[in-house]
Formats: C-alpha cells, structure tokens, sequence
C-alpha cells in the first residue's frame, strides 16, 4: 500500500465563526453549515449551481446529552487532501482521495447545560459528500446511551425516483422498487420478509445503499462508510416533506449505541452526479475508510471458485444434511452411526469430481456446503450449539480431500453456517480457525440465516457490527479471507480489511431457484449494494430454467446464459463463483472459457454506459495483463449497447472475443442461444452490440499480437 | 474415581398405575405422587409420619404445549440404588448414594392433545428429596420455549422460620433474613441491590438454598442439582399458603428457557432433617450431579492461596487500576506511556513479596488481581472491551513473576474480571487459557461485575448458565482449574467438573469492608449457600478492625481473629484463601500457624453441633494424615460449645492444638485476644470451649506419638 499524501491548509481555524461554506476540488459541489435559532447544526448541498439537499438537520440524541441544539460553532477548520492509493484488489490498481475537508467545532451555547463539544467533519470530493460526528472527550460524560441519529437528507421540492428495498433490522435479500415518495407507502406494504424472522421497521423505512433520481436527471446514493462500532442506519422516508431521516438499527432492548467516548461516527455519503457512470466508477465509500491494517497482505488471493451448493437449489432434493433424522444434535449424537439420508453430496467422491473439474479449469477454489455437524435440525434460535466448525461429516473425509485438493493446485474453501447464532460462533471461533488452517483451508464462507443470537441483538445493530469486526480481525490473525452472508451490509471496510474478499448482504444468485430475480435486480445493484463493496452474487448460472431437473421446479431464472458471463464485469469482485454444477459447464463448454478466462482483480475500469435499473456496459483493464474485458447487461428489454473502444490504446490492434446474445435469445423463451464470435478491433472502434431481452455481451479484448503469440 | 455400583429392582413398571408411593431405605420418609381430577401432577412429602410438603403441584408451561395437566399415569418403575463414589476433593474421601427411585410416566388424556409425554423422576435418600422432569422427545415438538415451571413446595399448616435473600435475577450477594412468611414481605423490603444492575424481583421472592426451620423442629433445605441448560431457579412465595412455587430467570425478552428435546430438567431438592446437623452433612445435591467428566484428574490440586487484594478493600487507596486516567481503553491505550497512578499493588515487586510471605508458609498460590489491561474505566455494558486478558499492566512482569515464583515452588493464580461482558469473556476465552498455560498458571479466580452483556441476559439466565458450562469444560481442556465470583450459584456441578473448585455466589468476607457480615452469617451460609458447593469466602481476616488503616475506613469485622481460624474448617472449600496482608500475618504468626496447617481436602468430617444462625461445631479428618481438626462457631452471643471427640479413634492420644479466644475476647469490642494452648485428649475427652461473642475456637488435633516425632 502506497499513500502520498498532500496537505494544503486553506482557512486557519477561526473561533467564533458562523455559516461554513466549502467547494469541492473541482467547483461542483458547494457545502453550507450552520446552526439555526435554537443551536441546531444543520447542512445543504449544491451541484453545479442546483440545491441536491436542502437545509438538512443534524445531530444525536443519547440519553446522558443532546448533541441535536443548544450549540455555537467555536471554530471551522478547513483543509484540501489529495493523495492516492493502492488497494490490495479492486476495480482500480491506483485510486485518488482528493477532497476539501471542513470541520465544524461546536460547543454548548453560553447558559445551556451540560457541557457538550462535538465536531462535524464534512469531506467535499467531486463526486460527493462524507460527513460524520466527532464526539471528543466531554467533562460531563465518558458514556454516551445513543437513542438517536437526527441526521436528514431533505430533498426539497424535488419528487426524485428511489430504487429501494424495505427497512429491515435483520434481512436485505430484497428486489428493489423503483418508486417516488408518494408512491413508497404501497411499494413497501407489498414485500414479505426472506426469513420467518425479518423484522421489517414499523413505518416508511428503507435500507441503504439508496438510489435516487431526479428529474434533470440527478443521480444520488446515500449510503455509509466505514461502519464500526456502531449500528447501521436505515432511512426513514417523510412523503410529504421528500425527506430522509436516519434510523439507527436498535438492539431489542431499544438503544441504538452504547458509546465511550471519544467516539467518531460512521461516514454519511451523498454520491452524486448529473450521470450516472459516474455512480458506479465512484471510490467515494472506500476513500472514508481507514487505510488498510494488515501490514503483509501477499495472502489475499482474489479467486474464482465452484462448489458443491447449486446442487441444494436445483430441485435435486439434495441436502445440506448428511441424515434425515432432525433431532441429531452435533456434539451428543455419534453421526457414524447415523444413517446417511443418500442425498448428501457434500461427500467425498463427489467433492473429488468438483476438485477436478476446478483443476481442469484453473478455477482455485472449492466451496463446500454441509459438510460439518448440525444441518439435520435447521432450527436456529432454540439452542445454543447449531453446528460444530471442527466436525466433518462422517462421508466427508477432509484429510483426503484436502490432500488430493493440494495435489491438484486446488483449495478447498470453508463454510461456516452460524445459523445466526453469532455467541456461539464466537465461542468456537479460535478452534474453528486453527483447524481450518491444520486442514490447509484459507478462505470461509460464513453464514447468519435465522434469527440472531445473543438475543438482544439484529443482524444489524451495534452487537452485530462489532461481532462482524471480531471475525475479519481474528480472521486475518489466522491469514483467512472471509466471504460472509446475512452479515451487516458492506460500507467499504474491505479497504481496511482486505481479507474481506465479499459479502452477500443483498438478494443474490441464489433466488433464481427461489422466485426468480428480474434482469432489473443486477442493473440496480451495481448503483446501490455495490457501492458498499463487493458481493458474492454467485453468477454463471447456465442451466436458467430450473425445470430442466425435475423434481417441480419451474423457476426460470431472469436472464440469458451471456448475461451471466457478463456479470463478471458488471457485478465485480475479487471473489467470484462459478456457480453451476460441472455438468452444465461441460454442455457449454465454450460459453465456459469466458469464466475461465476472466480475472477478478482490476488495473482500470470505465464505465461506458449506465442507466440505474435499465443497463449498465463496463470495460476494464486486467491487474495481470494488458488484456481487456467488456459487459454489458440489459433489463427485460433488447437492447443495443454502444461500446467505444477509445480506452484502448491508440494504434493497438485487439482481438475481440465476443460472447453474445443470439439473434433469437430471450430470457424467458429461449435463454441459451448464444454466439461466440472473434472480431480485430482498435480504439477507433465502435461495437453496436444488440442485447437480447434480459441478456447481455461479455468481451474478451487480447492485444493481437499477444494473442496469436499464445495459439502458437 | 471409584463407582461401586448396586441396584436392586423392586418393581416392575406397571402401567395404567395411579397413586404411586414409596418410602426411604430407612423408611423415615415417604413420598406419593399423583394426577389430580384435571390431570394435573402432584406430589406430597411425609417424614417420620409427618407431612412435609403437602399435596404441591408439578409441571412445566412451554408456548408449544403445557406440561402441568390433561395427563394420566401410564406407568411407575421403582428402583433401590446403593453406591458409593469417591470425589475428587471435598468433606469426604468416600460418598455413598442410597436412594429409591421413582420413575412416573405421564401422558396426555386420552381426548386431550397434542399428544405429550413427561417422566417425573424422584429420588427418595434418607436425608431428603430429589426430583426432575423428564421430557422425551415427542411426537408433536421438538423444541419448547419455556414460559413456567409450576413445581411447587406447600407447608400447609406449618409456619416454619425461613433463612432468606431475596430473589434477584443478577446477584446473591445479600445478608440472609430470618423471618417467616408473615414477616417475609417486611424482610424483602429493606433490601438493596449491591449493583445499581441489581434486579430484584417483583412480588415476594427468594434464593435457594433457602432453609427453613418449623416449630417442631423440623430443618428444611431447598436447592437444586445438576443446573445445566436450564436457568436458575428462585421461589416465589405464597404467605397466605405457605406455599413456594418456582419461579424460573428469565431471559429480557420473557422466555425462561429454550429446550431442545429430548432434556432433562435439574433435580429440585429437599433435605429435611430433625437434627439441623444432617442438613451440614447431607451430600444429597453432590449425588443427584453427574459422576466427574474429566478423566485424568491428577492436575486438581486442592489449596490455599494469598492475594494482592485485600490491599485495595482496606482503605490503603490502592486500586486495581495502574493509572487514574479513566478514559484509557484496553487494546487502544498504549499503557507503557500511561502514568502510574502510584497505588497500583499489582506490580511486580509487591507481588514478589507476597511469593516470598507463600513460599515461607507453605500456600501453594498467589492471586493477583488488577494485573491487566481495562481496570482504569470501571465501568461495566456500555462497551464491547472492558478487558485483556493477555495484556499485563506495564509494572507487572509476568514472565519474571512467572518464574520466581517457581523458583519458590508458588504458583500465581490468574484473575480474569470481566465486568460480566460473557459476550466478550467467550471472545477471548482460549486466547486467555492459552495464555494462562504459557506464562505457568494453573487457576483462574472468574469475576462478572456489573450487568451482564449479551444484553438479552442476568447472571443466572439459562444463557449465563450455559456460559459457566462452556467456561469451565473448556478450563478443563487446558487443565485450569476455575473459582468464579459472581457466577449462577452452584448445585453440586463441581462432583462433575471437579476442576471448579470453588465460587463466590454469596456475600463473602469482602463485605468486612463494606457494610460488614454479622457472625450470624457465616452461622447460616453452611445450612444454605454452600450446599451447592464450595464457597471462596476469603476466611482469614487478622486485622478486623479496618480503622486500622487510616484513611476513613471505619468498618470493625464481624469476627474475632480466631472466629476466622475456625472458618476454615465451618466454610470448607478446597480453595481457601488467607484473605489478609502478609504484614497482619506475620503480626500474628502463632496464629498464623493454624492457617499454615490446616488442610483443605478432607477424609471425613463429624457435624458436632448445629444450628442455623446460632452456632456450628465440626471436626474433619486430614484426607492425608491422620489429624483430625476442629472449628466452631458463634453468632453475636458467647457460647461454650460442646466438643465431644468420642469420634476419635479409641485408644489414641492427640496433642490438641487449640486456639481459643481470650477470656476477654469480643469481636465488638476486643477481636484480636487470643490464646493458643496444648492439651493431651482422647475419644473419651469432652472439650467445653468457651466462644467469645463472635467468636470460635480452632483445634489441631495429631496423634501424640507423631506429634512428638514431629518436634524431634
């Protein structure tokens, strides 16, 4: 990791000050804060001359002190940074922070009691607004019991479009609606919870990351950085004002936080922009996190993997489970006298076949669901051990298979199902660990399906977050990389801990076998889920219609099978599944060189057209080699994205592999037919490639030369 | 561990059976247990012909089926076991475990439903009752959520004394009432919590081990055994009825317990005695418990053990804390630029002074409390860090502590406080044992100050109960053996897990600096708090007149110096204290001998005189020689106990060793008078010893012709 850093000091501190005003490095963006009559600190935002945020409160609320009124500003301090730096992995080799920074100290006005001191610091980039509380040491308290966040995003006059999923303190596998103010109350009232134990917020709330469009257009995410130590914040929307309000995740107790201070909130974020690529190519979250604390970072290995999962959702009746016997309990029961239910195929011959076909295709990692103690009894909440992490399954030999893994260049990948028993996790988190390193594992799946434990506690609040934080930090202790689901929803923590290769936290690949996801759902989520750092979506589903297996299912996932090779550009992550069983990947083998051959770490990335909830076509730059990859997706209309090659370098001569959309394609009716054509390209070229409906374009762009170099 | 084991099959199950009744292998006690015309179960209890319990109703209320009616008797099965077992450490070197077992199989009424099916297991000894229910696995559930347990004690007519705390779902650290169910509501009123986090409970509640004492007398004993996965128990009293039902912990949520089945509850217990000196010797709760899990045991070594500790308790101003900045947080501060507060006696040359003060007398331990990270910021549930359990103070040297101390032949025992954060204790657990086990410690003192986090929880919720589960199997693990404070009160675990060697779990002698303990109290604690188990009261306070100090302490003991001699033999625990300063120690050194030699693991003991709140006399044999000691007590009135060493074996002359109180000696007025005289008895000697008003007596008692060799 390489920082340079500049500091250009603008505005000595001035005591005394009133109405801060800063502009962003480039002019764009113009910052506003004060306090009002009563003390109130309050901010607005403009861009490029136009109002995004109207006078907008801020403060919090604990039950020792109010930090929402009743204060002067003592001081502004304002300072300009630019400085670059170099992710372990991302969409970027090298990254700016560039921003004008201000900071506004406020202290309790003369004849208000107690003693409050709190600092705003506002970061002004030109691509948006980070903002957070600062609540240094106070005289009067050292613990501050937060029952509220005031901050407000008040959007004024304007009626802008919200692609958003429910409020919800335990669950984010949502679909978006794409809705307005007024029409929010009947968008929300038509969701139902994932889990029996969704606990949906009482009144119009929303999750972040959300995006709003106006009507110019304006394009706005609102989202957090760096959530640490605090809970995570959801939106309450107020129809008739056009505002948003934060709502803390509260522990079931009611508290939001329990503070000691000094204490620094989580980044608010406002990206913003009159077009929308911009969205998706801002850096904006990961620039509000902390610099990366692992010093020696060479065993982050970004990587594609397979794995035995697919087979759970297909309709073959397999199971996670090794017995049907549901009241075997991990740790009492003798499982090798267990009778095996013969549906389990996290066994070992079976596990050896996706060993092979992984080493045949030069996909590193093996993922391997229900192999441990436990999955008999799927009943969280009742009991306080689910699953044992050091416990194979007696048809699931480890030595063996991690031997035979290692002999063929594979590694097999950990899961951990908590089943949301996260004090029980903890409890075994040490030895779970260290046997997956005695057993040559280096990466972990973890899971939080049902209902948490401690019973106090979300999925997202303060609890759970830390929880969350415990497992990264003991994780890179150990030198593994986590891919967590049902965790608290990413806010660019994995620049800190780049061990954290991704997360699910949205609704992902998986419910093509439960109720489908409309091609819509992977043209929002790079505008919104995404902002907050990588997601294992598990894309490459070949076999879309699930009918193909029997068994009743009759699910035809919303896309076409070139749209899946697409979302390797378009969804990107450092770890990507191939998530389709072998067996299909052998019927379309060449569709498979595609995922065979695209990286998961970046050296550049342009996003060349993007329009939130419609499509979005991406172009970027190989870390390993000078080869580039397109994508492009589409929602349920055709399309034809217009790909300018003008990134390429002048007078380089390309050869394009293009995996496309036959003319006949469409999701719903005929999701299979694909192209694979090979096209001389350079950067005066301009593809005017046609979409199927729900379908898309995956490119593979070799310098000429390199490429006919590695047929000889 | 040595079972001998009988069992002796009297009846064959008969089924459709009603009205079941057995008796006793005396035949002093009877027990019938029936439906009533609802189905509802009950039980009643005769001693000698008279009734104890009278007809008191059973059952278990969980939301998904009721436990406590709609049921017939479908079957009893009646056995006699006789068996004695051989403990690890305790009063006894050999336990024998007589009883007749009732097995009563309930379902439900034809007509009723869901189909339910419940065991009710009774186990009837010679010195009282056991019983628990047992819910198999079931057709129509496979978990319950626990709401009631119905289990009821009815005294019908009787109006015995009772010896009580009040109910408290966080504490038990309380002076015992002597009151009566009339009296009982006046009594539980003027209590306060010793937390702020205190949660007394509504209506008329109390702690078991409860005693009670009827008119006739009749000494009653009510506890439970083998509390594993279950939440504590207190009893709700009924002073019209004179009735107690039980009141489970709850969870903050409201649920008393999640159960998976099949699961056995913990026993209720009752020993009930005409002679208040079998309810000292009862061994009832330690044969309802499990036999020992651990199977080398060579590693328990029962002992006794000096401490930096009392420092901080006497008004010498030192503190646990090494610095006075509060704000200092564990992991965050670096500590070795923090300044010293200066009263830090957790530091590395007093400590060495106090394995010197061990190695010269022979204490095998050294406690030292305030050695690590996180005591400046005392304050307990608003942070998820309170404590490093692997990061020493910066004046604390572990390592060269560690290693002259055994230079001494010493070992230091660990202290883990964890500001009753269990949630963040399991975090850390094996980091902590490891820990422990690389620097040469063997022994934990566990403390949970303060409100417990997860927040869902209280100290004796089924969740606490099983993190002292959790926390003591894997002690066992590492071959630590654990003293936990503040900890769910015991019920005979420690025959079990015999590396528990002792709790707090009451008021213990650190209250002789805060507020007080009358001498009435530890007159009580045998018939009541220590019938679960040992208890680390810290016996051994010389200077008791704490003015002593300076400093503002104006608290006087409630004791004479050698009242706390004779606690080592009326409080037995293998894991005594000799709570006081090396300096006091050395002040007293005649006196000092006794604690030097008084053994803490005993082959046999003798309960001579007995009664509640007024006075205990016993006499214990070495586990390993053949000297047998003495102890008694007094409460504030002077006595003159009777010592009759009939038990001595016939023929054998003892140099009795005893130390006395002075003629002169009040713990009001004169605690420190004493005297230390020799004398020559034999089993036919009958020793009337005067006791000072809060005062004892302390008796060594060798074989004269190995004494004698002893002086050679």
């Amino acid at each position: 990791m390489n920082n340079r850093f500049y500091l250009l000091p603008l505005l000595a501190a001035s005591i005394g000050a009133s109405a801060a005003v800063i502009t962003s490095p480039s002019g764009n963006f113009t910052l506003e804060v004060d306090v009002d009559g009563a003390g109130a600190p309050y901010y607005s935002l403009d861009y490029k001359g136009r109002k995004v945020v109207s006078k907008s409160g801020l403060g919090l609320l604990a039950d020792e002190m109010a930090f929402d009124k009743g204060f002067v500003i003592t001081g502004t301090d304002t300072t300009t940074v630019d400085r670059t730096w170099e992710p372990v992995w991302g969409e970027y080799a090298s990254i700016r922070d560039h921003f004008r920074e201000l900071a506004v100290d406020l202290e309790s006005a003369p004849g208000t009691s107690p003693e409050r001191k709190m600092t705003l610091r506002f970061r002004l980039f030109d691509d948006g607004l980070g903002f957070r509380y600062e609540l240094p040491r106070q005289d009067k308290a050292n613990y501050l019991t937060l029952r509220r966040e005031s901050t407000e995003f008040d959007f004024g006059h304007e009626d802008p479009t919200l692609f958003c999923i429910p409020g919800d303190y335990d669950t984010d596998e949502y679909l978006f609606s794409e809705t307005t103010f007024g029409g929010l109350a009947e968008a929300m009232a038509s969701y139902r919870g994932r889990h029996t134990e969704s606990q949906a917020v009482e009144g119009l709330s929303v999750q972040t990351p959300l995006l709003l469009k106006t009507s110019d257009p304006l394009y706005i995410n609102i989202h957090e950085a760096a959530l640490d130590g605090y809970p995570a914040m959801l939106l309450d929307a107020d129809p008739s004002g056009k505002k948003l309000s934060a709502h803390l995740v509260p522990d079931r107790l009611g508290v939001r936080a329990y503070l000691q201070l000094p204490f620094n909130t989580p980044w608010r974020t406002l990206i913003v922009s009159d077009d929308a690529r911009d969205i998706l190519a801002s850096q904006l979250v990961l620039n509000l996190n902390e610099p990366c604390k692992i010093e020696d970072t060479s065993w982050i290995t970004p990587m594609k993997f397979v794995g035995v999962w697919w087979e759970m959702f297909t309709g073959h009746k397999k199971t996670w489970a090794y017995s049907d016997d549901y009241r075997a309990k991990p740790g009492i029961t003798d499982y090798s006298k267990l009778p095996s239910n013969g549906r389990h195929p996290a066994n070992t011959a079976n596990v050896m076949k996706y060993i092979d076909f992984a080493a045949k295709h030069n996909i590193p990692g093996v993922l391997v669901e229900g192999w441990n103690e436990g999955w008999e009894d799927w009943c969280s909440y009742r009991k306080n051990r689910q699953f044992l992490f050091d416990k194979p399954y007696p048809d699931f030999d480890i030595d063996s298979l991690t031997s035979y893994a290692a002999s063929k260049g594979v590694k097999l990948i950990m899961h951990h199902e908590t089943a949301a028993n996260a004090a029980d996790y903890e409890r075994q988190l040490e030895r779970a660990f260290s046997y997956m390193k005695e057993k040559g594992y280096d990466a972990v799946k973890t899971g939080y399906v049902g209902a948490i434990i401690p019973r106090s506690e979300h999925h997202t609040s303060q609890w759970m977050v830390d929880h969350a934080r415990h497992v990264i930090e003991r994780a890179a202790a150990y030198r593994i990389m986590i891919d967590s689901h049902e965790a608290p929803r990413p806010t660019g923590l994995c620049r800190t801990w780049p061990n954290w290769l991704a997360q699910e936290s949205a609704r992902g690949g998986e419910f093509e076998s439960m109720g489908g996801n409309p091609p819509s759902h992977t043209c929002i989520l790079p505008f919104t889920r995404l902002k907050g750092g990588p997601m294992d979506y598990t894309p490459g589903l070949f076999q879309t219609d699930l009918s193909y297996y029997g068994e009743g299912k009759t699910v035809k996932a919303g896309t076409t099978l070139v749209r899946q090779l697409a979302l390797y550009l378009t969804m990107p992550s450092p770890l990507q599944m191939a998530c389709d069983l072998p067996e299909n990947y052998e019927r379309f083998a060449d569709a498979f060189q595609f995922i065979e051959d695209v990286p998961v770490d970046w050296r550049d990335s342009r996003y060349l057209e993007a329009e939130p909830g419609r499509h979005i076509t991406v172009a970027r730059l190989d870390k390993a080699s000078d080869d580039w990859y397109v994508g492009a997706v589409t929602d349920e209309n055709a399309r034809k994205a217009l790909i300018d090659l003008s990134f390429l370098p002048k007078g380089v001569k390309y050869e394009a592999t293009i995996y496309e959309d036959a003319p006949d394609a469409d999701y719903r009716t005929n999701p299979q037919a694909y192209r694979i054509r090979r096209q001389t390209v350079d950067s005066r070229t301009k593809l005017r490639q046609p979409l199927a409906p729900g379908g898309g374009v995956a490119i593979r762009l070799q310098p000429r030369d390199k490429a006919l170099a590695a047929k000889k």
